[in-house]
């Protein structure tokens, strides 16, 4: 099939959140990188471009340029869908100009600075009839999936209670000055990421798995938000009470500063019936609880999974997806002996792995057939 | 960076450890597949050809044809390694041929059928100075890796004990009858899968492990096999004691009937210091014990690991990596929104939730500042 | 050591924590059950002081009796402290005129109705100097004792966040009318319960295993309460913002009606520094997590623990406390077969297992000796 | 009920297996301990018995004392059952007399030194019609009895492979000399152990697991056993392969020399229709696997288990059954502040304790009948 040609806004060399989206494209495959403008640093840009292999004519100074050219580009050979990997504010301008000219968008979250610009985006889309994916990255788990289309089917009774939480911990080493990590600063200043820290770069992820996976809207808030330190501007940590009807509550929790929480997304739905459990760290573990019966663990690569769930999963059951990171790696040792011409020890496995493999299982088979007899390898 | 142009036997439509080799490919990016021979049904593998974009002249009909066309063309141009992934009797004729005629590999394991052919090609590279890489995937998951420099370093003292496991079921379903799956009955016939099922699909992965993580070369093995069903040709099943030593023993256990085990291979070292343990379905929690200190759990992304484990994982610390298959999957929806214009809910986060969102992350705001009270989203 | 002579208010036949309290008392091995009023209907209180084996003679009708009677008798022979063990509204009035006749109380939670009657009795117990136990009973697991001597020590640095959860799901068959269980019904009702169902029964443990591991006080309080259903006057579920101070927030979040959850006790308590961890249905794990370090696992029953965690456990390592029960429930077999003269396989293992043993160890000897061959057993 | 009158051999002063057999006839509450030859020597024995309140002149110099001196005493005074808890090689000598004058028996394993003595055991019970109890205390868990029962029912379809294991650390430090445990030792003596340390002390829990569970009986045995260290007489380590049938094969593993390793006993019982797993440090979780359903979790005190399971637990779920212990930590507390007459804080709640919980019961529900607000605790 005809792979989509794709640009890029940001994500050059260093820029991790752009890697991960040229990784999914590369994964999925269906896309072409083949513009961009990677970084606010032209020579930086060119250098990324260079590196990736992209045509420098098409690495471009900016997004004027870029759409300008690529506009008067014939139409199979044009981008038709820009990744936005910027920081926060640049987000809505960027994504106005683009969706103006009629390009698909493929945009990181939080999606704007305020909901007026948000409106305007959600207008646009529908005006235009475009393609506008925001990276709520999580919703694409098998088992995010599978809980939702379990909730929709009415397994869970009447929801009576939803509980969220997202807690991270490397803003912690950051204010006190502990770590090495400097990056993400840009997050702590109000002009660059908006009105929220905390809320806004994660806490929304567990109130849009709340909607994704209940089909519900969550009606008002009640927040108490804590910059945690004198002299930080926004909210590092805070909770936030929801409540959907005047039977249905519930809470979100999140922090950037629980030291030594790396990436711990959760989401709890509690129903009349049955309840369901997720946690981002351990992805292929779903786990419905009931009064009456045992807890069950729906896990991916299952007959009994729905369709949007076993269509996330590529993989045999008991492979985590990362699996193909694994094998990556394999191919990425293996590139770097051909390329050098060089054997690491340890980096790929060799002929002479598979020299002592083929022994082991011909001692094991000779053993066996002898009576389990002691065979030398 | 050049990509190195990589040819393919196998791996054509259906199949799907072919399938995972072109992924990981795309994924360390640093291989392009330009050719192959992708079915032994010329026309099937025509039509993989097609789909996956790649050049039809270059989709040939043997590995012989593949061979002298490829060799024919200039060196810029021409495939430099080739993947093996065809069932297990083909590795050694391929594997073969190919080395001879100047090409690096890529194969899937067991190397070989017999003991003698593993030695020939491990000759062979050896004389031809080129690249073999064998797929024991397992060996790319960063905590294996890390588990290798803790042990290389001696944070065990004297290795005294070692206990390898591989549990799988999938067979389980096919020797009754009871499952819809009959993939893999190839694994069964003793003329394509070679002298061994079990041992030689999985159980040769559990030693490759042992071997990759401490270092040590297992001395003798006494093994107990089990077809466990009359009929059946090769084990299913089996146990095997393995010596280093006079000192240091251990065991081996595998099987391809244990139902509902997925994938489910573990390794425990223990030594006269401290043990370690990890498992490939978690695959990010390396677990070390000792007599007098607390458990210490290792993960990926964090500086206390070695380089190795490190350059082996691209994500913050929390994130499976995994969550690049999500990310595809987000694309993948995408895409097919793109293609078809058309927006099913659920298949990815649309410019409607970057307004709910918003509103989210503004209402938050907004109760905090003015005391901790409700706002509507 | 002389026992301490005890008497107890409730807990007769079917009361789950009388028993609970006899257990324990039996286990610490301090205590002597002499006396009691076991229950509201005399008839009923004497069957089951006559099951217990209690003179039948200290077996009151009312608490007044109990009290003037036992007043009566020579000092070595009086109890000296009291349980109660009845529904909540009971509590106070007992307390009150117990200490004021100068005995020792061991109460269950809540201690009272009203904030009043709480102060009263700690007034009355420091008046008295006598001692008063308030069975929060999970203050007694070793790592909870760990959790708070660790923090005591400053190892966490700065507290940042504290979240503690208290999740069960025993209602939510009662209010659906789905389920069996009908006890507890008097938890509904707030002329028995008080002022509150969730928070009353559940929420104030979280509370206090806040207070008890950190050594902080909750300085303010705003709730979000849930009845859940209507026609429920009582919360049955609940979200609590605390604050400590400006810059120390947290949540508590409790409910009875999260169906399928069990008794999920957990607490987080998160430090500039580091983080603690704990959950009461595992309670042997207490987790330290750090922004640098690899995650560590505290058990019971090691050197690393502090003194009060170490006294509060007395099997060796990996023992998980239950297992007196398991030896318990293989005595309880014993006595059964010695009162029916009657072996019921699977209630305790039998001589002939023993036998099964013995031959199992001598085979499995032979066989190592002889060279690692079959050996009958 | 009449409690059983109870005698015991050994477990004086320091020794851990009689204290848990104390702990768990109080526990069971169907037993009383009046009797016993505590310790070789007598006057520690003695200063057990007025320890632990027992009448001295029931406090033996010997086996032949207690016996001739018990049975002079009327048949309602009498021990009925005697409790053996001495090293190995004492069991056989005091059973044999006390099965021939007519006592029950509790006896710790393994039952003796050779297999005929455990024949003569075997026959003696059946000839005297007595109760001889063998503390496997494993089968006594819940969840164990619960996996015997749905083994027994065919809830597995037909039994393929069976693996146990058993691997403890404790022993690690004593042989290299770095721990500060030296008790044991006896252990490490053939004389007193007998023919085996690892498979004679765990090894053979494994194996009374797999029968007690699977109700097969293991036919025979390949063992490959290890001393581990030069100078070490017995077994500290080894793998046993056993088989049931041709067609039915399995693997215990044993260690007691696992660094780290606490007490870390398994099964997996692997059927054609599903499998079975549990594991001794989480006692309360009970794994059910399968082809083609999701992965199920039995837990104790639920209407689904099998009468023998849940009679085996008496807290309701979610309270592992070491709360019991939790609790009796804190009535420990409390007997000493009431013998001591001083407060320790950490020990036990007080009384102020409960007067926090009060102000935080009402504050909550404050704040939320006025409308979400914040309220002083």
């Amino acid at each position: 099939m005809k792979k989509i040609k794709m640009g890029m806004i940001g994500g050059g060399i260093g820029a991790f959140i752009g890697d991960a989206h040229r990784r999914a494209s590369r994964i999925c495959n269906d896309f072409e990188l083949v513009c961009g403008v990677f970084d606010v640093d032209y020579e930086k840009s060119k250098e990324f471009a260079a590196k990736e292999g992209i045509d420098l004519r098409r690495c471009y100074k900016s997004v004027d340029d870029m759409i300008k050219t690529e506009l008067a580009m014939p139409a199979d050979a044009r981008m038709e869908v820009v990744a936005i990997v910027t920081p926060n504010d640049l987000h809505y301008p960027f994504a106005k100009k683009l969706l103006e000219d009629g390009f698909h968008l493929v945009c990181e979250k939080p999606m704007t600075i305020t909901v007026q610009e948000a409106l305007d985006l959600e207008m646009l889309v529908a005006k235009k009839k475009l393609t506008f994916a925001l990276t709520h990255t999580y919703t694409g788990y098998p088992m995010v999936r599978q809980m939702r289309d379990l909730i929709s089917k009415g397994v869970l009774g009447t929801i009576q209670r939803i509980d969220a939480q997202y807690y991270q911990g490397w803003i912690n080493s950051i204010i006190h000055g502990t770590g090495s990590r400097i990056t993400g600063v840009w997050r702590l200043d109000p002009q660059h990421a908006g009105a929220s820290s905390c809320m806004g770069d994660i806490g929304v992820h567990a109130f849009n798995l709340i909607e994704y996976t209940t089909g519900l809207e969550v009606r008002e808030v009640l927040s108490d938000l804590n910059p945690v330190k004198e002299g930080i501007k926004l909210d590092l940590d805070g909770t936030v009470l929801i409540r959907f009807s005047d039977k249905l509550k519930g809470v979100i929790r999140s922090s950037q500063v629980c030291a030594g929480e790396e990436n711990n997304l959760t989401i709890a739905v509690y129903g009349s019936k049955a309840s369901l459990k997720w946690g981002q760290e351990n992805p292929n573990y779903l786990y419905m609880l009931s009064d009456s019966d045992t807890i069950r663990i729906f896990k991916p690569a299952h007959g009994y999974n729905e369709k949007l769930a076993e269509e996330g999963h590529t993989m045999p059951a008991g492979h985590p997806e990362g699996i193909y990171e694994a094998l990556a790696n394999i191919y990425r040792g293996t590139a770097k002996s051909i390329r050098n011409q060089k054997f690491t020890p340890g980096e790929f496995p060799s002929v002479h792995d598979g020299v002592r493999g083929m022994k082991f299982i011909h001692a094991v088979v000779d053993s066996n057939a002898k009576g389990n007899i002691w065979i030398k390898v």
